[in-house]
């Protein structure tokens, strides 16, 4: 049990602890073995730990919902871990598959790999080897969210539902992600009209379940949640969710570099098909529609052209219904707390929690 | 309980249930995740299903010790078909990895999926598209595997070793891959006599341990075995599953491409540094061995320059040495049976088990 003040630096020395007996455990596998192993351990430090936040405190909300403020055990820590190393798992894949160079400010885990593949004088291409050694990285940080998971589970009860939720988190994120790069091609082919409604659904696939209603679920199992009080959590990290990726969104078009650690206008570079698009080509017709497909997903966009599209965003009103839709969901998901049978200072938490996701600027 | 006359087909009809699960609750999840699902299902068909093989022999080696068999358990066969679906998984990262383009005689998925973009008339780069989305298929297919491990482990006896092996495997296998992805470009910077010993240690981690020593042990552990019932395994297991990679490296540089499915010589336009490469440099000296080592991992290689390659490894008595060793090696297999506490006629099967393994063509 711990009584720490700060779950969070609980969870991160968890994390520091369970590198150390892995990279133990490998000690003698020769060089080669710790490059792979520092660029594990690198993708693990730094992040909001936004979704290691919802769980405990998901958690919170359900275990001191009788009034009195229980120790975190250790499962609800480890559960919170498995969800920061699963994430990192998550970042490493997608960063591949986006061909983003950076991270948080630093190389993205492929292009560190391709650093460390020149530092040690090997031979070969050394940018497929890159992306090679970061998709094995991205599956060896997936195996070691399992073992952390299962680590905290071991003597947990509720350890089954647990892994229920963990299990659908894991399979709707990954096939969120699909549909999400899927989208990027498959937009010429639907119609106009249901381009917002297909983005919405990849939000809520790959974002508002998996970012933070079932980190919140998640805690909420391990405390043995009822049903009132997981639709309750439910209600209110959907809808946060949606709101929290939508100013992803936003930043990810307008967003200052220096605070995100990504180029400006990256979102359009990489032709993410969002809510923000969408919106956009609602508010164009024929020739101009045509000129912004074409533009969005150039990846030698200028900052001229950047600038330009921002323009054109902000000209159809479709920044302005974005903002709308992120505080009507933000409404929502504050509603859906009021009459929940959870605790009152838990409670108090994720609304700051929610605040927080939402008028970010990183 | 199933006592089906065969196991295999057990376990392939436990894939296709759960497969046609999945797919219902994806059902109206609209034509992008289809093409995803029908992905995710053609890599589960085919394929010679030794691990689950293994699994299932090594639970009825120690849960039939006493004389009787008994019907084979469904976290047996669950913990079998999760084998599989792993595997799948990691040909799906691993034909990623090597730019391989065919798998098992068909379209390796990453190709499969880049003719689906073409067929659904996408937008941009397919060939991206199929590298990206089939690293979300390898994921997915990850989270399945754990799915099945995890519905059979629900009511299940021994369940927390049963995920100690099955994690160990995990984390085994995906640092063997990168080790051995990491000799291909680091091989240059090691002195020359450590080449036999590295290649050999790849060969134990993903492959011996992987393929072999660990399916047996996770069926093992499903009945309840005993330490030294284990160790017995294990010492069974594992010269076998070396025995059983030297084969696949014979192969992958002198296999019929009609019979294995891929192309003739292929290990040596991907550069794979396996025990027969290590041999063959030492038998060759300053300009001979430089010459080999440019030729090996050049994508270009002709059949003629194939064919040249192919009779330095005989001149220098490479083939003979790794040939001597696959038979030394299933040798020491068979003898680590002979005092075992097992039930005889899994031993039995064992032994053909291993014998086909060794003795394949493809």
């Amino acid at each position: 049990m711990h009584a720490s003040a700060d779950p969070i630096e609980a969870i991160s020395q968890r994390l520091a602890r369970f590198v150390t007996a892995q990279r133990l455990a490998w000690a003698d596998a020769g060089p080669e073995a710790q490059v792979f192993l520092d660029a594990a351990t690198r993708t693990l430090a730094g992040g909001k730990r936004l979704r290691a936040r919802f769980c405990v405190t998901g958690w919170r909300a359900v275990a001191n919902a009788g009034g009195d403020a229980k120790a975190i055990p250790d499962a609800v820590l480890d559960a919170a871990a498995a969800l920061e190393v699963f994430h990192a798992a998550a970042l490493v894949h997608d960063d591949i598959i986006d061909n983003s160079d950076t991270r948080r400010g630093q190389p993205a885990a492929h292009r560190a790999l391709e650093a460390a593949h020149a530092e040690s004088g090997w031979a070969g291409d050394g940018s497929a080897f890159g992306r090679s050694a970061a998709i094995l990285l991205g599956d060896l940080l997936v195996a070691w969210s399992d073992d952390l998971l299962e680590q905290g589970l071991a003597h947990a009860s509720h350890a089954a539902s647990a892994r229920e939720v963990y299990a659908l988190m894991r399979r709707e994120v990954t096939i969120g992600q699909f549909l999400d790069i899927a989208e990027e091609a498959a937009f010429t082919t639907a119609p106009d009209e249901e381009h917002a409604e297909r983005a919405l659904r990849v939000a809520s696939l790959k974002s508002a379940r998996y970012s933070i209603q079932h980190p919140l679920l998640l805690g909420a199992a391990l405390a043995g949640a009822d049903a009132a009080q997981s639709a309750a959590l439910a209600a209110f990290g959907h809808p946060l969710g949606l709101a929290f990726q939508l100013r992803d969104d936003v930043l990810g078009v307008f967003g200052d570099s220096a605070v995100t650690g990504k180029p400006s206008g990256d979102d359009l570079r990489e032709g993410k098909r969002t809510l923000l698009v969408a919106y956009t080509r609602e508010g164009l017709t024929g020739d101009t529609r045509a000129a912004l497909d074409r533009l969005i997903g150039d990846s030698a966009l200028t900052a001229e052209q950047i600038a330009q599209i921002q323009e054109t965003i902000v000209a159809t009103g479709a920044l302005q219904r974005v903002e709308s839709a992120i505080s009507a969901y933000a409404a929502e998901a504050q509603r859906a707390l009021h009459d929940a049978r959870l605790s009152p200072s838990a409670v108090d938490e994720l609304r700051e929690l929610a605040e927080a996701s939402i008028s970010r600027t990183a």
